[in-house]
């Protein structure tokens, strides 16, 4: 296939998830970067295509500029990756849909409700494809799980598990000048979760994507707990999920000796599975009565869904950039789909705006309910 | 010394914990089994004695008559170790108590908190002592994670997560004759709590053991989800602990795969733990900007209180008996102060009546707290 | 049953290994310790006599004195268990066994193989039982592992991977007054074995008891790392079995980091088994083309094998004492059913003589061919 | 800079290693596939070139033929891959070193000594560069390993213990038209070892890597335990190194359960380190004396060393392929520095063809021993 020309806004000097994206775009070899609004300025932003390879005079200081410039050119990217602060992701999504280019955002997805509500019916009458990039659900085994699950392997589901600790804040390093930091703590940047927005909207989409269900209400108990500190640095969350399963989140920055602890466990009626993101190879099936199995990538009992998201034999791990360019790839089989006006194979699947508006939707549930000591608050799409 | 001659009620045939208890009461000699009640009628009970060595003349089918005909012999028994479903533990161990005998008794302590605070005075007035078996407090890393955590290793504590799962009730086991199903399940004999008051108390007790810190309040959601069953097997709960620290249990007998998976993490300002049950002769300590390290069991960087707990060097795995001999070991050196007059030595220390207090308050706040939409309620002691 | 009386050689103050078997001996009731020659003079004998409760009459300061005056008396000892260094084993043994009392012996059994081989001599002429506590094929899953190998689950055994490595004698420890390194780096009281006779025993015993196959050649190469050290702290052996399985055993005393990491995998044609005694709890099958199974004390897929040895609920971690204990208690068995006239039931094993012969051997065999530049040597029975 | 172009031999359709390294070439951007003999004729080539994005004036049916048209072209390609089967290794090298192209090739690096020596001339004589993808030595965590052992963090080092066991030869697939394990049992193109070569040489590079000491002597016992396969599918090997130091390597390819179960241990008079392959983004650290400690990429402790090998922050695993790129980003930065007539920096180092030298003597040394009864061997480079 001719690959993919593609845009980036953010990523310059400095930044951290854009360089991941770059990579992730990469590694299958389906897209090529021509062209970005790396920085805020025209200047810095031709720094940054420099270093990148990209030709100066497609390195833009305004993302605006950009996405009428691109969409005016014969050879125009035909996708953008935005990999800005929170705040920027709704006003340059839209610019780009509706230049009739497809996005692929990171998460959150926006920093109101509103924003992500309205970005759906962007995406609907743009007719363009949304890619949010919540790497995790690119794991292999975590598309195991999700089969198994939905091929009821393991019962009904009853109780669902999930965490992401960190500990990267455990100081206010945000007063330091580190730049990750300040974005993630400044609530103009980030909106109005922190914790919850950065790290528990993982551990909640990874539950709902491999349990299938979908939440229905949380009761919530967010804490900044470094002094000065405006957004939440520690997330306790119940869950009420449909068909009466409950679940738990706790996501953390402030529990040191954690790099990137996220975890999930779901139980059914038969069985249980556990997996961690640290050890991404492995998936440990539980069928109740029976011992535990471990289920590893490339190894035996694996089906097509994890198969697809593999590049190298048993026991060589792959990890999070693989899991991260499996989205990619993922994005890159339906782009070309609609580039030959087809529809992608039915096992092509990545998050979309939906799950965008369901990320939002919790981490505004999450913060009203703690506003309300809390009560349990509806998550309300 | 002198062996503590000690009687037994309930731990006949078909009991579980009761043969634990002896094993840990033999453990390191300090006491010798001599009366029982050990079931309900007498003949049972002669039955039971038979095979544990002890005289026929002192197997009995009631413990108030146990208590009186002890208390009345000259070589009658020192303590007694009440090993019955929760609803006996009150009425035996008054019998006792009033009796002028050592009480070592099973948690949760009773099933309601009026009874709970009766026994706080009678154990007063009484003069005698209560050892409450929450015997994972007994796991020499245990106290040393305790020693850690009051010399300021962690700095303020912030986050405590506790949980422990089970999956043996994933099933509606209890209607199948299975006796340790049946009465942990019923509320005649459990009390107001299953999971919550069975195995929540446990991961209750040793965050707060661990931690020092008083948990005020709770947001619970308790589940039944084994269809027909009266009390909860899952447990959701928040807390908010003096001073500002938050923390989640999650304790279920539902979770496939789990058989006593107990674990505690706490989390502080300089450094965090984390200790699993299934695997009790390590903690993990992670000093915050610092590579994690392991500690073991007779291994370097451990103090006296771990050390007063061992019996073997290093790498030589001691579990659950030898944790839970270590209660009875800290039992009868108190127990032998007593008899001498004496107060034990500073480092010697168990779970007591005030312990018990805590955990039925526990109990009760949840399950009001549950009933209540999971409303934040106060643990009233 | 009435309880065994029984009496001990070796293990007064100072000792390690006297300590473990009288808690392994009180563990499960069946075994009370009456008398014993505890040290090398009477005086020191009658003062660990009084801390063990044992009567001063029957402490004794020489153990042919003791074996003779206990025979001789109506409530003498049934049995005799042996704590000593490693050149006390035979003489013990001898005496013991003579006077018609059965003996339970520490390892490696005899410091020369014509010892070992008359040993098994006298074990035949007396009538009586021997019992070689090689404690760790006491574990539960080490006789599911060797039940396993036994049915075939593992088709033909062809790879045998054991280790024991330790630390503990990194340093010149043994010139500091640590008694427990000083005997054991000696040769007058070790013999012609260190590390190979002290654990590297344990790991060729264990790797023959679960496989089930015969050991016929070593090529060797020992070293002794610490400077003026006598004997082997470091042992590298290749092995070939009977039917053309081959083996490697690494154990050493000077890997640092290492508590007592025995570790034994097992490889056939249809699968393999990876057992490590510091979590002796979890068993790893990996049966060929399927998923790796976990499988635990207590947990589902076990067989009566297992069950036999075990104590409490899976979940609840059973440990070195009890390994060792599960040895005295078939000690136990077979010594009721020598009382009785009556044969033990099949279930019942334990190391014996035999298996004393087969680790002299193989220490001798290593350490002819690490004289003989590691040349294949015969283990000469 | 300017991408550097590079051709490869082999890597066609149906091949492994081949899309290995293109994933890794690609992975930092430092290269770009522009040429090819991918298979044995020019039209399968072409095919091959064509899926890769090749121009198909480049993808040639022939090495010798590839070697002259790039060496002549104004564009030719800077470097090639070879990711043959073992016996081509050498004839491609030797023309592409002799046309002045620089070579990354992989191992082992010939099918005979003599070949290996005289490559090492070769490379001389070009004076081009030449890279041999022991990819393992990629690892950020190697790399801070050989850093530790080189500080003397350690001490003197004493016991290697290297292990490198694999399952999927457990069964005859070589009959069955499997192409990996076709080539890879048959001795005209793996040459003398087998598995030895295959993975021996792996585990044996990395042991020499990150000790830093030289192999002197092996005493090997290589077996064919699949009936009919003529090279060794399990490999036992003790090894002495230069001052002293012991060793022990275990290779197989028949061990149920174990994927690429690469691992290395390193034990010096004042620590330890264990490193496995599978979970590769930690290193155990085991201060004697003192708790070990868990380090992790991008984790408190490290240096410079393994922070050059990463790309994304702890907690966020990378795998295999990057690993296997670190040696890729290496080989650029020398390419570089070579074409602008620099030497490069001195952080910058990858195995060479002097490894490869190494590690066909040691093959040659084990294969030898083995015939000789598992004499000691030397290894002569």
């Amino acid at each position: 296939m001719n690959k993919i020309k593609y845009g980036m806004v953010g990523g310059g000097q400095g930044a951290f998830i854009g360089g991941v994206h770059r990579i992730a775009a990469r590694m299958d070899n389906h897209f090529e970067l021509v062209a970005g609004a790396f920085s805020s300025t025209a200047e810095k932003s031709k720094d940054s295509a420099e270093e990148l390879g990209v030709s100066p005079d497609r390195a833009y200081g305004d993302f605006t500029e950009m996405a009428k410039a691109e969409a005016a050119r014969e050879n125009g990217i035909e996708a953008v990756a935005i990999v800005t602060p929170n705040n920027m992701h709704f006003p340059v999504a839209k610019a780009f849909l509706e230049a009739g280019i497809h996005v692929i955002c990171d998460k959150p997805m926006t920093t109101s409700i509103e924003d992500a509500r309205e970005l759906v019916k962007l995406v609907e009458t743009s007719g363009r494809l949304f890619v949010l990039t919540h790497n995790y659900s690119g794991y292999p085994l975590i598309r195991h799980a999700k089969a198994m699950v939905s091929n009821g392997d393991l019962g009904k589901i009853q109780v669902i598990q999930a965490e992401y600790p960190q500990d990267w804040l455990t100081d206010a390093i945000e007063g330091t000048g580190q730049k990750q930091a300040a974005w993630r703590t400044d609530p103009a940047q980030s909106g109005i979760g922190g914790c919850v927005g950065d790290i528990g909207t993982h551990a909640f989409h990874l539950a709902g994507y491999v349990s299938g269900l979908k939440a229905e209400k949380v009761a919530a108990d967010l804490t900044s707990f470094v002094s000065g500190r405006d957004l939440d640095d520690n997330v306790h969350v119940m869950l009420r999920y449909e068909d009466g399963a409950k679940g738990m989140i706790w996501a953390s920055q402030v529990a040191p000796g954690n790099e990137n602890g996220l975890k999930l466990r779901i139980y059914g009626t038969k069985g249980g599975l556990s997996w961690e993101q640290e050890n991404p190879n492995r998936l440990v099936h539980t069928p109740f009565g029976k011992p535990p199995c471990i289920l590893t990538r490339g190894g035996p009992g694996l089906g097509p869904e994890a198969e697809r998201m593999s590049r190298v034999p048993p026991g060589h791990p792959e990890g999070y950039l693989e899991g991260f360019a499996n989205i990619y790839s993922e994005a890159a089989a339906a782009i070309v789909a609609f580039r030959n006006g087809q529809t992608p194979d039915k096992a092509v699947h990545f998050p979309t705006v939906n799950d965008g508006v369901e990320g939002v939707a919790f981490i505004v549930a999450c913060v009203q309910s703690s506003e309300a000591d809390s009560a349990w608050t509806e998550i309300e799409r």
